[in-house]
């Protein structure tokens, strides 16, 4: 498994010359800790806890994976002690309110500390992040009481929690749930049901796990609109914060999974377990989304984790690993033979995990800051603000969790790829970046979802593509500005096209649509992966922008990262942007191309 | 894991409605005993054999690996008793020669065997897969002495055989091979050094392993040149056929793997052990090549024993999972929501792994006459029809190889998509055939390796663009006799556009060449995806066109099939084959939008 270094030059790039996050800060009500300073230190000390403390786990972690025993959970060795000194550091409150114990820092920075713990190793993450589901469902809905009991421990991360939404017989569709939560004279419910794939349900890092239910109510209308939300402690909490006996809710099983195997996955049994509601009745589901498009983005990092860890590997293996001459001639005349960096097709590979790595960061980036307005909405209780701002981010979001976790499978399979045959073998890790980046295009909606709530939610049904002319607009405007400059002409041609065309095309589906409802979902994939073509090349394009400046005023101490930025923008608009071409052409096929078929025709057995 | 159930009828519409078998069977001068009769006996058995003894080892066997402990590898349960039903049939020796206790069929026959085998279990299959190589080359260059000892062993399947390349610092690059041979005054040979990823290499299925070995005799010239090719079995044979003392060749160990992990990989130590020369001494290399083409094919049709499998899973959970309703209404308005299979997305899935099966299949099966015609060649001991055969299947065999491979990939990595969360969990079986299909694109020649092969080779070198003009005339010829039939004119027009491109772009690519080395290398990748898709493409068109003359001709008893062919003709127009346009785009960008970058600045630590 390759060590993981942070890339904070990177980082620190982004932040501070493609998007101006000190100004940002700045204007944030919450941002006013976050200066230069302490970002800075913050992101040194949280890379010296991820490579130095998580990355050694990764690999023993899916070697060893979690210990099931009649309903005890026990985690790889190791991380019980990882955990407790990332709960010592004050990590999960980072992006917290100061009052529940938290740091107070804008949400981005959460985001940022979640690409570094994910990237050393993703199912240790796997743990905090889940629980970051929790604590912000209990802010954001619950009353005074449960918000004084849930949020302090949970802040602080000596307890954790989880979100129990899928049951056996669904996951996307939460209108077929059955969980049942009886009233009690109390106030309190029984909740009885059984809810699987349950990240964190059970382990042994943590005093004590909060889980968030969806259940129904016994008279509640059928489907998405009788659903509610509670609260269930595994162990009670007593009124002074402290524990008092287990509750009814027991972990029966843990899946075996391909990948992530460090990461516990739960089949949890609720028996009449005492549960607290939380939000109003039937209304269950509205607050579970609340925070849903900026969770979203924290499984979107996943795609630049897995890129980002799985390039540092190949990266390594193609400098050293020697094969054949390059076909312009020996390389390395005085070696057996070349690096295989020398050979153009390793370099493609490489360069294309270097593009969705680098290029999926701004593009999280740049989201994460409209997700922190759209915090400080919901801190200053500012509805308004809010909503528009997870709108704008609501359109982004399918783009980045759709597109961003499939590249990231892609570039996780090139680090193999890069290995040749030793790819395959367990012990050089790469192998095991590809099986944990297969979750990221399944949990927290499908790709297929993705695409659906991209084209048929966000662009058709809430806007009418006007989200798409805003964020073309913006796009055309900087290829306006750059058509000039000989260095960004390229690019800004490139953008200017792909801009046009995404309005036309947007307006080709949405015509299309009026006659033929299928045609939406047909179409659905190829504008997903169409968008995030498009848009990953505009960030490539404004990374280039400002390299190519910083080179044209001098004095860099390290030119070659600048070089190296405008070489795997010209790369990807030479290599990866033209896939964009078949997904335009496949997206306006008539839906019959893959309706007509009847269903009994799909056979293999005639 | 999916139960496999072999596509008969897939199979029997390739080889009697689409490629006429039976005439071809008929003028091969080891064709008369593969009469119609014959054939499909010889396939139903096979699909008993694979459904209902190899398939239920499936699952099983990657759960529980392979054993090694101090040098003895045993294989997982019921994999000794499967073989030995396996050599019990005769099916080793279904395409070798009578004369060694083979059936005499075509090699064609071998190849379906091949992907029955692969389909249905493919770790099992590596074991008797590779001990066809090591026959063909014994039958190939083995003198007289050498046939007759090991061949009927190796034929009835009572022994197996392996191929020995690999060795820790090379893989691709044989030239630095590093084993050696020290000749004797008994005219053996002592070997001594390491090979790696022995596929087969050690296991309790056969009495003997007849391992051919690649080394170095003492004054041979550096590089590929210097490369003799040896016999070393595992235990020595007496004059007679019986088994004498143990060889010194060690299984030191066996691989842990991502997947195909009931194929032993192993790692042999040899230590002056006794060997016998094959070939002429240094020329190891170029006996080795001879069965690489159609060695190639036996992998090439992973891609398409993965896809079918995981198309059959995928398809049965596709019609029994209910999720949210069809976007165009209610398909199953008493149930509580529609099957996932009426949700396009969906359908666009189960499409793709059902183009990429039946599509590969039948490119496959295509490039089985060439190859029967190639074996012919040696069979008859005449060099210039091997040359002329192996040279024709020698233009196909990196598309199948590098192109499918892909592709089957692609297409298991749908079948866990379809599951959605689900199909990361072991129990069903889908993640495995991802995992089992990952090895697919590495060994053998990885894809880039392929992609070299196809264009620097294959086709600039050795026949400056020949292959590409006569296989698209080939299309075009297609192209122009159905341009006016009203159900086929889309396809024609679409092939004859590809057709006429693709020679354009071989032409530009050639053309660049001449100036810039690396600029084919840089494209290569590109040109091979591109030519897998418009030869899919025409054998798509082809399989409607027959298709659609059998509809037309009325009377079928399950019409279905056919009207089933042609709408996936159509989903792989509209939806797989406009990927082509990235791959032209792409291929002809000048190569330092790849090279350019130095070697220092590819960094994420700057």
């Amino acid at each position: 498994m390759p060590a993981y270094k942070a890339p904070l030059r990177d980082i620190r790039f982004l932040l501070n010359e493609v998007f101006d996050y000190p100004k940002h800060y700045a204007g944030l009500s919450n941002g006013k800790d976050a200066d230069p300073d302490t970002v800075n230190a913050i992101l040194e000390e949280c890379a010296k806890f991820c490579e130095q403390v998580l990355s050694p786990l990764n690999r023993s972690g899916d070697e060893e994976g979690c210990h099931f025993d009649n309903g005890t959970v026990t985690t790889p060795k190791g991380f019980k002690e990882a955990y407790a000194e990332y709960v010592a550091g004050g990590w999960q409150g980072l992006s917290h309110p100061t009052e529940y114990g938290g740091q107070g820092m804008p949400m981005s920075l959460g985001v940022i500390k979640t690409e570094m713990l994910g990237s050393a190793n993703w199912s240790f993450n796997m743990y905090p992040g889940l629980s970051l589901g929790a604590m912000n469902t209990i802010m954001q809905y619950g009353d005074a009481a449960q918000k004084a009991l849930y949020m302090p421990p949970l802040t602080e991360g000596r307890w954790t929690g989880t979100m129990c939404l899928t049951e056996p017989q669904c996951g996307t569709d939460l209108g077929q749930i059955k969980t049942r939560a009886e009233p009690q004279a109390d106030g309190t419910y029984r909740i009885t049901g059984t809810k699987i794939f349950i990240s964190a349900g059970e382990h042994d890092l943590a005093e004590n796990i909060i889980h968030i239910v969806l259940a129904r109510l016994p008279d509640a209308p059928p489907g998405t609109k009788g659903i509610s939300l509670f609260i269930v402690p595994k162990i009670k909490v007593n009124a002074d914060g402290s524990l008092g006996e287990r509750n009814s809710v027991v972990c029966s099983a843990i899946e075996h999974k391909m990948g992530i195997r460090a990461s516990a996955t739960a089949v949890l049994n609720f028996e009449n377990a005492t549960g607290y509601m939380i939000a109003e009745p039937n209304k269950g589901l509205e607050a579970m989304f609340t925070f849903m498009n900026s969770a979203r983005i924290g499984t979107a990092i996943q795609g630049v984790c897995h890129a980002e860890l799985s390039y540092q590997g190949a990266l390594a293996y193609a400098k050293e690993r020697r094969s054949m001459r390059a076909l312009s001639g020996k390389k390395e005349p005085d070696k057996v033979a070349d690096a295989i960096i020398h050979h153009a097709d390793v370099r493609r590979m490489l360069l294309t995990q270097k593009a969705i790595a680098e290029g999926g960061r701004a593009m999280i980036y740049f989201a994460a800051q409209y997700a922190d307005h759209m915090v400080n909405g919901i801190l200053e209780g500012d509805q308004k603000k809010y909503k528009y701002w997870d709108d704008k981010l609501g359109f982004l979001t399918p783009i980045l969790k759709g597109f961003l976790t499939e590249m990231g499978l892609e570039a996780a399979n090139l680090g193999i790829q890069i290995y040749g045959g030793h790819g395959y073998i367990k012990e050089h890790g790469m192998e095991q970046i590809a099986r944990d980046a297969r979750i990221s295009t399944l949990y927290e909606g499908t790709t297929g979802i993705q695409a659906l709530d991209l084209l048929g939610r966000k662009v058709l049904l809430m806007t009418r593509g006007k989200a798409v002319r805003e964020f073309t607009a913006q796009i055309a405007k900087f290829a306006v500005e750059h058509m000039r400059n000989a260095k960004l002409r390229r690019f800004a041609a490139d953008l200017a096209r792909y801009a046009a065309e995404w309005n036309v095309l947007t307006m080709r589906v949405m015509l299309a649509a009026r006659k033929d409802r299928d045609s939406v979902s047909a179409a659905s994939h190829h504008f997903l992966m169409y968008s995030g073509y498009v848009t990953m090349a505009y960030f490539w394009a404004l990374q280039a922008a400002v390299a190519s400046q910083k080179l044209a005023q001098g004095g860099e101490e390290k030119p070659e990262f600048y070089k190296a930025k405008i070489a795997t923008a010209r790369f990807y608009f030479d290599h990866l942007l033209p896939r964009a071409k078949g997904h335009a052409t496949s997206m306006v096929k008539p839906s019959k191309s893959v309706m007509k078929l009847p269903v009994e025709a799909f056979s293999f057995d005639y």
